[in-house]
């Protein structure tokens, strides 16, 4: 059972402690509700900088926040880890895991997941980059490979080991090649000294014309070049189809081996069951209205990248991002907190991406940059939307050393061992 | 394969890159040797803050460090991942799972483990503490338990969940039940408000008539006394034998239901294949001459708690501490680089222990002293043998965050996710 006590306050059970969900469990929870947060893990996940976790830049611990903690003082907040079942929007009940809870309102915030439209192949044989633990199974693998490639002398053998492979020139995929290219250049000749660095070879393989899609064509353009110059093989115009025998397929028929996928293609939302498939679009989004309402559920919202806000202006929704997470959760907040129905509207600061030391790309509402400035603003937005003045101490300190070291000493192979007791 | 280049080299093979193999490693790379050194891991572990992590005071990274970091300027060094199957000390050979390799000398360094005595049971059942993955599952399984405490009415079942049994009154066990209680006294409040902090209870039991029977008695009293004021059950002269349904059951016939059991109660030496029976004593410990050469093995040495050197006043070898592991290390560098046979001399500085925040117990070679001031020492003794600048401060930062704020955010649960491809 979920064991929560009786209120005399308004009960809102929130899925998911996203940016979306956390954002608005942080507002409500000053007001007159009784706050029921659910999510799988206990903290909350700054998923940005997941990949610099797995390239062993940063530990999980200064990206992630535990939940019990952000809420210490909020005796109306209560959290559980918990899986939802079903949901009967007749009688306001979900059931999860452990066990019924009533409740009056229900948001849910459960995020994006890594989609590979239905192939399960590419999905069984390739790494996601959507969450802390695939994060740090990439970290591992990564490490564990160039550790193998140290003990064969066969170059084949050799190549699959070291050779990696991004797909989605989106910003997870450049960000991730150019953290990957820096490691090469800087990390390999002093920690793998007789590993031949030639030899490594970091591909990106996007299916459009462009990189950063979402972007502008002068940011698409800098990025490729950065990523250039920094030895990656950026391919474009390429459609990754199949996974076979430690090879890479393309759809033209190219092959290049590797045992390292990192699949950053596309994400669909996190439904939950209970929902039915026609509240749902196609990639598993949840439609909304413009006060975040799910289609034929009342008192059932969602927010975050789980929703789909379509309108004439847009007809595939919101870009799947932190800042409309984030405004979103703030957004049904007030119109929870002062019982009314605002329309959302979403503010687009901009969006920006990095391509290791010193360069980033920004598209900002009044201009565009590239270079050392727009990487600086980068460092300044990701460390100041960072939960917990620790995790920005911490951060901060890491980011500075790396800096000045070119050299992090987070490269180790942890894997917590399995007892049987624990799940 | 090893993959070990020709060298003109002699060839020491080390097995292990604890205090022992690794301090031995540093000293002799200076040297005209080539350096070969196996670990199960690519980092080398502070054994003496696992509790800390367990604990989730600190977090793993802060106390190991990348063995390739270490060797990173030696070209000498080869480093590789590989578990010792075999040793044919005839023909100087050692397999591996990843092959075989010949050597001049072959040092094993491998260190000590939980001892059950043979009892399946308690292994199957209880938690180690001697290595960083136990230590990381103990600390998710701690926190797993409180989740689960929270969504349940029946008393006894949250007994199981909150309730933590420590066996074995030596060092760990009375730094983890002090630390336990600390967590009880300071997290439990402001993280788990919804759970009577009362109902938590946390037991040291130890089959001996004292604590710390490897120190003065004085020292022994005051742990005692310090974890008693704590609120730990500390009972003597107990036996843990069974558990069963839930249930520590002792060999006096009492009965304790908790779910976590710390099995402290003993090590034994981790010897490798090859290392003949006679060769060892019963606690799997391998018995070496005054150079810590291995009995009726010419050229294979072992060093650190894997060793036993028997003499008139030490029937039992040396302790197995941090202590005796480093000095054997640097004594065989000795030996081996000016090709000379010198017997080894421990030089004891004393040991100690810390409760808790502010109170610790110290046995010096001149003196002995227990509470604020021995906590000073312990702080300033663990944080100058931390391997690396990173590592010490960051461990010195989070010992001052947590002093000053009572709390850590440590507190998550994080588990890499199985990829098929990942061992």
């Amino acid at each position: 059972m979920l064991n929560i006590p009786d209120s005399k306050y308004p009960r809102i059970v929130i899925v998911g402690a996203g940016f979306a969900g956390l954002n608005l469990a942080k507002k409500i929870c000053r007001k007159d509700f009784q706050v029921v947060l659910l999510d799988k893990n206990n903290y909350h996940q700054f998923q940005p900088l997941f990949y610099q976790v797995a390239m062993a830049g940063l530990e999980p611990s200064s990206i992630i926040f535990p939940l019990r903690k952000i809420f210490q003082h909020k005796k109306n907040v209560h959290i559980r880890i918990a899986d939802v079942q079903d949901i009967d929007h007749q009688n306001r009940r979900i059931d999860t895991d452990h066990g019924e809870i009533y409740y009056d309102k229900l948001v849910i915030a459960t995020g994006a997941s890594t989609n590979y439209f239905g192939n399960k192949i590419l999905e069984e044989n390739t790494y996601g980059l959507k969450s802390l633990n695939q994060s740090l199974s990439l970290r591992n693998a990564i490490l564990t490979d160039l550790e193998q490639a140290l003990m064969t002398q066969d170059y084949d053998e050799r190549q699959g080991f070291i050779d990696i492979v991004i797909v989605g020139g989106g910003p997870t995929g450049v960000e991730l090649a150019g953290a990957l290219a820096e490691m090469k250049k800087y990390i390999l000749p002093k920690d793998y000294g007789e590993l031949d660095r030639r030899e490594v070879d970091i591909y990106l393989v996007q299916s459009g014309e462009r990189l950063l899609p979402g972007m502008s064509e002068k940011a698409g353009k800098a990025a490729e070049e950065f990523l250039k110059k920094l030895g990656v093989h950026v391919l474009l115009g390429k459609r990754v189809s199949d996974y076979k025998d430690g090879f890479v397929i393309t759809k033209d028929g190219d092959k290049i081996r590797a045992n390292k996928v990192i699949w950053a293609a596309g994400v669909k939302g996190n439904t939950i069951p209970g929902v039915p498939e026609s509240s749902c679009l196609r990639n598993s989004r949840i439609r909304v209205d413009e006060y975040n309402e799910v289609l034929n559920m009342p008192n059932v919202y969602a927010i975050g990248d789980v929703a789909c806000m379509q309108s004439e202006e847009l007809p595939y929704g919101h870009p799947q991002v932190a800042q409309v997470a984030i405004q979103q959760g703030s957004h049904l907040a007030k119109n929870l907190i002062k019982n009314t129905r605002k329309p959302f509207k979403y503010k687009d600061y901009g969006s920006m991406a990095t391509i290791g030391r010193n360069k980033a790309v920004a598209d900002l509402k009044s201009f565009k940059m590239q270079g050392f400035f727009a990487w600086v603003l980068w460092l300044f937005v990701h460390l100041r939307s960072l939960i917990g003045f620790r995790n920005k101490v911490v951060v901060l300190f890491n980011w500075m050393w790396n800096y000045i070291t070119y050299d992090q000493s987070l490269r180790v192979i942890i894997k917590p061992e399995k007892k049987s007791k624990v799940s």
